[in-house]
This record gives C-alpha cells, structure tokens and sequence, in this order.
C-alpha cells in the first residue's frame, strides 16, 4: 500500500458545486472537461502527497473566461484552483475540496516586448523557453530558470527562482506588474512599466508568491536583460562540501558577479555521470558559469580560480563551447530525472530550505549526517549562492517506516533551517507541503498573513487549503 | 496670507486623545512632550502642505516603547505617526487628525553586521551615512541614497531610493526583513536573513512604501555591498535634454552597469553652479558614476564615452580624485538647496515621477514646456537610469494665482506620467500629496489597498489620512 502524507483537510461545498459544473459546461462547451484523466493530471504532483482532483478543468484563454469561471465560483462558494504546467513541488495545483482547475497554458501570447525599456509583457501560460525562444532576434533573455520548463504564471505565482538567481534574483525581482483576477471577479492591474515607484502598497510583490490563493494571474510585465556577450563556465572539484561552501562565501564576499554557482554533492554528481553520461570526478562539485565583456569574464574566472585553490579545489574543468556548456547545464537541469536512476521504482520527493550563506556549510553538514543516520537517499543539490539547497530524497512508498523516517528528516531539515535565521523553502513554495512549518517561521506573522487572506477572498474560494488555512 | 494645498481630511477623536494623553505622559515623563515646538516640528514638512502637528511626540527607545503607544492609542482610537528625521516631501509625517507622533531617532543602534552574508541588523533610526560610518572598517557599504540623511525606517517606509537605484536597487529590494510594531500593539518579524524564500506572502514588500499606514518599523536588516574597489565618474553635457536621454537609454540598454547616471537641465546646472561653486557648461548634463575593477570601469566609462559621442555629447569631464568626486556628488545632492537660490523667499516643492525610460526623453520635455507655458521655476533633475524625475518648484506662497497654476501643474505632470505607462511617484510616496492620483494609476487595485488597511488596522489608527483614506 502506498503511504500517503497529510494536509491540511478542506470541507467540499456540494451544494455550491452543484450549481457550478451545469453554468461552467454551458459557459465553456468543450473547454470545460470533467474526465478522471484530465482532473487527475490537473492534480498531479511531484510529490508523495496524494493527488486530489478537482471536479473540473475550465481550459481558459483570456482574462475574461477567468472572470468568468471566478464569478461563477464566487457566486456558489467553489474553490479555484489556477493551474500552469503542473510543475510545482509541494502540491499546489491539489484540490483538496474539489472545485474547478483553470488551465491557463492556452494563455500563451507574448504580447509586447519593448527592447528600449528591456521588458516585455506576456499571457500566464507562455513558459520561460517560449519566451526566450521568441526573444531570440532581439539580443534580449529572461533570466529566471526554474529547471523545469514552467509557465511564467507560475512561476510568479510561486515566487521561483533557480540557477541564476544569484546574479538576477528571483520572480520577485523581475516582474514589474502582474494582472490578476481577483476573488470578487475584478481585475487588478497591479502596477505600470516604470522601473520603480512608490505609488502605494506592494501588490505585485504580494501577489507574487501567494500561489493563487489570492488572485489568478492573467497576465505579467517583466524584466529582460541584454544577452551577455561573452559567457564561460565550467565545474570545480573540492574535497569536501564545507571546502566548496567556503569557496562560495568568499566568492560572494569578493563581489564577483557570478551568475551561476551550484554546489552537487558526491551522490548528485555520481548520479548524474551516469543519467548525463559525463565523467567527473564523483566528489562535491561547483557548476559555474559567467557573464560579461571577454574581459570581464576573463577577470571574474581568474578571481574565482584564485579563491577555489585556496580552498583545495582540483583543477577548474572551462568548458568554451557553447554545446559543452549546455551538456553541463542540462545535467545539472536534469537532477530530478537523474536522480531516479539512483534507486528506480522509488518516489522522488524533492525538499528545499535556504539559509544564510555563512551557515550554508553547516547546514548541509548536519543535513549530510542526518540521511545518512536515518538510512535514507538523498542527493544534495544547491544554488549555494544564495544559500539555498534541495534534498532530492528517493523514498519507497511501499515501506511505511522509510516514510515516516524520510518525513521526520523533513521536519527537521525545515527546522534546522529556521533556527539558522533561514526559511523552510528558498524557491518552492508552502503549497500543502510546507504549512505546518510556517508557524515556525513566521509567529505572528502568520496572522497576519491571515488577515491579509480574509481580507481579499472572505469566501475562501482561492486554492484553498494552501500557505495558510483560514476558515 | 499663505495659501496652503488641500489634503484629506480626518477628524479628531476628542476623548480618546483626553484618555491617551495622561497614559502616555504616566509612563514616558520627560520623553513624552507636548510643547507646540516640539508638535509643529514633527509634522514639518518640506512642502506647501499645511503643518498639521500631533498632540505629543514620544522619543522611544525600544520596540517595547513603541508597542506600549500603540497600545495605549489602540485602546482609545488615537493615530500614530511615526517618524524618522522629517525629510519626507508629501506631507507623510503630519497629523490631519491629531494623535501621538513617535520619534524613532533614538533607536539608533547598528545591532549586528555579518560580513560573511552581506548583511547588518539595524535599527530604524540608524541613517544612511551613520550606518556606512559604523561600516567604514568593514569594506561593506549600504548603498541606497536618497539625497536627504534619512533614517532608514523612514526610507524602508516611503520605498526611498535615489542616485544609485540603477545599479543597486530601491529599499525593496535591499531589505531583508523588517521587525514592525503592528495596530494592534504585536510585533511581527517579516523574514529571516536567507537571501531569498517563498514560505508565504511578502510581509516584508508589504510594509516597504506603506509609510506607517500598516505598522510601525522597529528594527531592519539590510543587504550590503563589498565597497567597489575603483569607482570613476565625471559629467558630460550634451545639446539637449532628448540627446541626453538617448544616451542614458542606449547605455542601459548595452547592459553598462553604470552605477549612477544622473540628468540636470540647463536650469539645474545653473542653479547647482552658483550654489556649489562649479563652472559647468550650462546645458543639459548628465553626471555618472561607474563601479567596478580598475580593468571593468575603464571598459564601462569607455563604452559609455563611445555612446555619448553618438548623441554629439561635449567633453567628458572625468574627476579621478575622490575629493572632486565628492564635490560634484555633494553639489547633486544640494540641488534641494541649490534651487533655493535661484528664487529666494519661495517655497521649495519637488515632486516626482516616474516613466518607462523610452517615454523619459517625451515626458520631460513635455513637462519642460508646460513649466514655461505656465511661467513656473522648476529645474528638472533626475534619476534617468531609472525614468525618474523631479521638479524642484519654487513657488510664491503668497501669488493664489501662481500656486493653483502650480498645483495644476503637478497635477498634469502626474496624469501625464500615468498616461505613459508610468506612476506619479519613483520615490517620494504618496503621503498626503499624491492621494489623488492614486485612483488613476491603480483603478480597482486601490480597492484591494484599502481592504488590506481595512483588515490589518480596522481601527485605522495608523498613520490615517495617508495612501488610502478609509473611513
């Protein structure tokens, strides 16, 4: 029997959903679909939590068919439940009441770029290659990746980040206004193009991150970057994870602008020479990569090179091509899939906590021991510029111990995490996974996170039984 | 007679001031003072909004000192202002319905800086050149500059930013976390110190630009920057104000990371050279500084020397010492001061705004004109890396006349920066003077702010008659 972890419960309103499915079937014919199959995908998560269905998908492809499908929900009190492409990891596209998923990925216009002001508008559904691809011509890219090839809706909704955030930042850098269509139906334009204001209170910034459980996003502004001139990279080989993490720090401290530094460890590396078919030595690892000028990028790798052989490095492996460049990256993309070659037929249960960087060692250290105590897998894989890390656990779903011991290892990662002075998710998300470790974090906070919830969706439509639970 | 500009009014709760005012004087003595200097100088304001004193300021020194005001005006229905060193420009800092002002200057510690993570726990009446003073040993700087020598309470609660946003950001995005002292007299810690985090909405974003309208900020811990170790600048005129703003938008557009690129039109530079004791050319001049190596800057202030030429720029003048450099940045900071002097006995009032950099070239030589079709003094400065800029009127308080001129004015320049896509504020806030812009630029968006104050201070106790008005 599979085992299946708890979250938090949300009561189903039939009677409300009665009176929805027949106005949504009529309002949207086809596009309105109510198969297992379609429901179950639209749950679908990466995760060992269950999978819970909404009752329906309303396959949305203006911001008025969302008004639409909100007002409908509103009116009956039934949950909505925004959804991009089902690439989140701690269950936020899950309907733990029932209700109606709004598949947004029809909603994929770019619909302006503006190179003289580097930013461009687009549709929640266009996902970041898309939107790079469309770039191609203009010297222009968005920089926030994610791994997973997800929508930008998305992405904004869940405040991602990735590689490169330590040179870009995160979504929440990046947007400068969002679309959305709030819990009453309306829809709020959450700012203009201007780089900056201070015309009032933050709401893209709160919207950004709130997984839908204030609005459904329907549309976003966002930053460009002119595409570096010259980029290099390459990965270094250290003795040890504490050895790699101090080359990190120093290398943050020096103010070299590194665009990318992540740190795999041992069992990351092995696991991806075998998915990846590379070679590397099988000890903990930093990719990195640079962008500039030729001679910027020159200066940047030269200082770096300086710092990793203070700290024992092996010897810096520069790939300069272009094709070996992305071979790397796409290995290092690739460590959710690379991952299950390490112990097929398991559940990859990806986790993720960030830290301050001059606890970044420590904690990786106790993470380490505490796997290996508890006889569980568990690669490591970081974006160690920014103190962030991932436990990428493999876990038999068929073994009910493993997975209590695989949960407790969890809940004291988050912890540990906390009591760093970090966060129990640098880039995932609460979803269902991560809400009993909030009050941890935040204390008071979460109250007032509450407020703010009732205050914007008083009938609780708007994915509920996500970040935080009111009722 | 001095004419004064409308704001929103709020009324006085009588018996709740007659029931806080002997609490407060019982347990602050001495540190509660209600002498008419001490009340009309708190509610200075650097603008032609009327002086609108509270009924007694409490010097606190704690957070505790703070959450024992709130309490106490919470429990009678009386309005707290905060308030840092009163360099605010809209009116923020007045108290249209009387109530308690709380000085926060004597909480004025540098609680902790952790050089390793970038980082420092202050507190919110440290300021800006005090916090980098306390840094200087460190090779750490703070770099957020608004001009003013603000506190950095005031500055996280305006969203302040300044001269180097460009490179470095606003106080959004420098701001780790913020501890407040919320309406009902609970403290809540927004964040940790990790760099980034999705665990929940962005409390921290939240209070950034609600100046005090949503709590009262007791404590902050800011990012920090390694000091560069070349820093170059110079000025540079060019021909016209649109030939200047071309340059700035090829510049950030070629991706230079130029730390500041400061515009001054012919009124400012002529202004700035009789207050500072310059000789520069008067025309539209930008001043700039690059931040890097020595190799990066030469390559930065090349690439940038390049462009300029394109736009038929003059000589780069190029100051290599810091002690020029220091004079040509201390006479762009006095431009408030400068301006003075080219109308003695007027009143100083700068607004700003802010647009997409490609409409900057537009809405200032628009707003160029209407100055002079309005027969207005008001020398144009900017922070145009960003498509902000101010006027620094100098109005005749005593011509009724010229200040309805004026206050149109302001009013069109507004609506016309919305019109461009961009906001009626890049960095002074709304205060009391913008309010009426904000249904403009934000339509149902102001809605949701006024739900969010509604929910997190229902007595609307905090800061009232400010952002929104909710009744």
């Amino acid at each position: 029997m599979t085992i299946q972890v708890a979250v938090e419960p949300v009561s189903r309103n039939e009677a409300g959903l009665a009176a929805v499915l027949p106005i949504l079937a009529e309002r949207f014919g086809p596009r309105f679909v109510r198969s297992e199959a379609v429901r179950r995908q639209h749950a679908h998560t990466l995760t060992w939590l269950a999978n819970q269905p909404p009752d329906g998908v309303v396959f949305a492809e203006s911001t008025a068919d969302v008004v639409d499908v909100v007002k409908a929900c509103a009116a009956h009190g039934v949950p909505v439940i925004p959804f991009g492409v089902g690439s989140s990891l701690e269950g936020h596209t899950n309907a733990p009441g029932g209700g109606i998923s709004v598949d947004l990925l029809r909603m994929n216009r770019v619909l302006h770029v503006h190179p003289e002001d580097l930013d461009c508008v687009v549709e929640p559904g266009v996902t970041r290659q898309m939107l790079n691809e469309h770039l191609r011509d203009t010297g222009l890219f968005f920089p926030i990746d994610p791994g997973a090839e997800a929508s930008l809706g998305g992405m904004a909704a869940t405040r991602a980040s990735g590689t490169n955030a330590v040179r870009y930042g995160t979504m929440r850098d990046n947007v400068l206004n969002l679309t959305a269509v709030m819990p009453d139906g309306s829809v709020v334009k959450t700012g203009h193009r201007a780089k900056k204001s201070s015309a009032g209170y933050d709401l893209t910034r709160l919207l950004i991150g709130s997984e839908g459980t204030l609005g459904v996003i329907t549309g976003l502004t966002l930053k460009l970057y002119g595409i570096p001139e010259a980029i290099a990279g390459g990965v270094c080989p250290f003795p040890s994870v504490e050895a790699a993490c101090n080359a990190v720090i120093l290398t943050i401290q020096s103010g070299i602008p590194v665009a990318r530094i992540e740190l795999l460890d041992a069992l990351q590396v092995k696991a991806c020479n075998a998915y990846s078919k590379l070679s590397l030595p099988e000890t903990p690892t930093l990719f990195l990569e640079f962008h500039g000028t030729p001679a910027s990028v020159k200066e940047q790798s030269e200082q770096f090179g300086a710092i990793a052989a203070e700290f024992g490095a092996g010897e810096f492996l520069w790939e300069t091509t272009p094709e070996a460049r992305n071979k790397l990256w796409k290995a290092r993309h690739d460590v959710y899939w690379a991952c299950m070659g390490l112990r097929p037929g398991a559940k990859v249960v990806a986790t993720d906590v960030c830290v301050p960087i001059s606890r970044l060692a420590e904690c990786v250290g106790e993470t380490a021991a505490d796997i290996e105590r508890e006889r569980l897998v568990g690669p490591i894989v970081g974006h160690v510029g920014d103190g962030n890390f991932h436990v990428t656990m493999l876990v038999d779903l068929e073994d009910a111990d493993e997975v209590l011991r695989a949960e407790a290892f969890v809940g004291r990662l988050n912890l540990r995490a906390i009591a760093m002075d970090g966060t129990c998710t640098g880039e995932h998300g609460v979803g269902q996974g991560k809400m009993k470790y909030l009050a941890a974090e935040h204390g008071k906070g979460l109250d007032v996170m509450r407020s703010i919830k009732r205050a914007i969706d008083p009938g609780n439509i708007m994915n509920p039984g996500k970040i935080v639970a009111v009722t």
